[in-house]
């Protein structure tokens, strides 16, 4: 490590740095990389790409970076980014720029990621956990006139991004918005976390994925997508419900109604402008998500509650992990927010 | 209104204004006035009193004011406070200094309570919803320690106020924080608001009350002490509690176990520094209720949240009010937080 900051370190002038922002968004199956460019804030190139982590936080951060160099090299930078963001999953210590040992990276276990980057880049780094990159991305987006938005991530596990009067709120030990283990049914499910009850042992997408592959019925249009019970998930169920297949339609409807509930504690709690769905809702959209959970939403919370709180699909949708890393990027580069 | 404006225009010259700031609270059933002084925030005077809400707003304020310059007189003041800062119930409308029709204020609906009192002493006015109110004045009580406060009332309603890291946080049109109406129980017992399975339809001192009034074995101790079973309220079973009593331990005890879920819900959500409780909590005190809250707590949620979350109570005491109060006359006289 210490040569290689030596090297990379002797490559670089300031005067001949690459002026983009190199955003870095780090996922339990897949990378997204992104240069972004500081006077416009444009996305000049991207690149996206699944992976599967090795269990050895050393080996995933050499092929970390080898794969953003290679974003670098297509965009015909000579030397290192100005600025570095990354989004990575909690637990983590956005202060220290420490991964503290997320479920769904083997072996990060207090991972000094922003010290290395720094050491291998030269330059400004930052982290930021997925949901709080995603909230100010999604913030960014409709701001001005969103005043405070609440992004949930609703893919294998679930957890909330919370951007209140256009400040990025973290709480304590950078714990606020953990509402995935907020108890959704007392003394329920065991959850992956090892309580129980956990919204997350409802709706999130691991816990549906085992629901699923234990009651699609074998003969049903589901499993015919998946090509097998064994390889059912939700984004089968979100095809299948698609073509109206009826067991499709329930399970969506199941979801619909337990997240629905989630909403209406969210909402009382931060009675934010926006909260806005990631993922599993963004991909059903419109009429199998999003309008039957504004409908519940509306049905179970005081009307002016209901008319302050609006419920939308991702507005970056497919750009989001770009856009998400490269708002971490530009705190990184001292445009504070 | 207009010739008494005209009247205590007439008395006033800026230079012969008293430098107090002059402190609202009003409850369902009290009234409480403060005299604070700006230069060190030291509580000068203050004064409490029973009321009854006429169900006549115009004739509520009369009294307000009469009851306001009483105190203002004792204090030797000549001339109008030079901030005055009105903490009352919700709903209610801040920036534009309106209250919208709280259940324990009959006939208040909309309001401009603001311009009535700015009219009558000719100085600046600011209105903050009582939760809010007191959650600052708690955050004030311990900063700089303390980033992040959530305040709970406890009383015959449940609401929060919510301090994020040094700033109040109001949510779209005032209403973040109303986590007595998140649902405790799905579909669970009626509560006053109109819905169902609210928080504050078990722990909300009217609810308990009622339960209370339905339960108590009219030999009790409990009954003994509020003079039959007809007067029992959740003071009662704090006395007797203190005293041994079994039925009064086991109401306490049921209390304790709903209000703990709700604080590992609150904390999930916001992962504040503080939880502090108000009322019951804090006259129930360490032994019957805030011991017994943080054990179950700390049982229920995650060891590193349980580290990151303390849960206390009121630090003000019986000066809460006041000190709320005077809160929100330092935000008329332009010291904004």
């Amino acid at each position: 490590m210490r040569d290689r900051l030596a090297r990379s370190r002797a490559k670089l002038r300031p005067d001949r740095r690459f002026s983009m922002w190199l955003g870095i968004d780090i996922g339990g199956s897949k990378l997204a990389f992104a240069l972004g460019d500081p006077r416009d804030a444009a996305l000049r190139a991207s690149r996206r790409l699944p992976w599967t982590p090795s269990g050895d936080p050393r080996r995933d951060f050499e092929i970390l970076l080898t794969e953003a160099r290679k974003l670098l090299a297509e965009a015909g930078a000579k030397a290192a980014p100005s600025a570095v963001g990354v989004s990575a999953p909690g637990p983590l210590d956005s202060a220290g720029g420490v991964v503290q040992g997320p479920p769904n990276l083997p072996g990060w276990r207090d991972v000094p990621l922003v010290d290395w980057l720094r050491r291998e880049l030269g330059c400004p780094v930052a982290l930021e956990n997925d949901a709080n990159a995603a909230a100010l991305a999604e913030w960014q987006a409709r701001a001005p006139r969103v005043a405070s938005l609440v992004y949930l991530t609703l893919s294998t596990g679930i957890g909330a991004g919370l951007v209140l009067d256009g400040r990025l709120y973290r709480g304590a030990r950078d714990l606020a918005g953990e509402i995935g283990h907020a108890p959704l049914v007392w003394d329920g499910e065991p959850c992956g976390c090892g309580r129980r009850g956990c919204l997350e042992a409802y709706v999130g997408g691991a816990a549906w994925t085992r629901r699923l592959r234990a009651q699609t019925p074998p003969t049903s249009r589901v499993a015919a997508l998946a090509g097998g019970v064994a390889g059912v998930s939700p984004e089968h169920v979100v095809s299948a419900a698609r073509e109206g297949d009826a067991f499709a339609l329930v399970e969506l409807e199941r979801w619909n109604e337990l997240l629905s509930r989630a909403l209406v504690s969210v909402a009382y709690a931060f009675a934010p402008d926006v909260i806005a769905l990631g993922t599993i809702a963004s991909a059903a959209g419109e009429a199998l998500c999003l309008a039957p959970l504004r409908e519940r939403f509306a049905a179970r919370v005081w009307p002016r509650l209901a008319a302050a709180v609006r419920i939308e699909a991702s507005a970056l949708g497919e750009a989001l992990p770009f856009r998400a890393a490269l708002v971490v990027a530009a705190r990184a580069a001292g445009d504070e927010r």
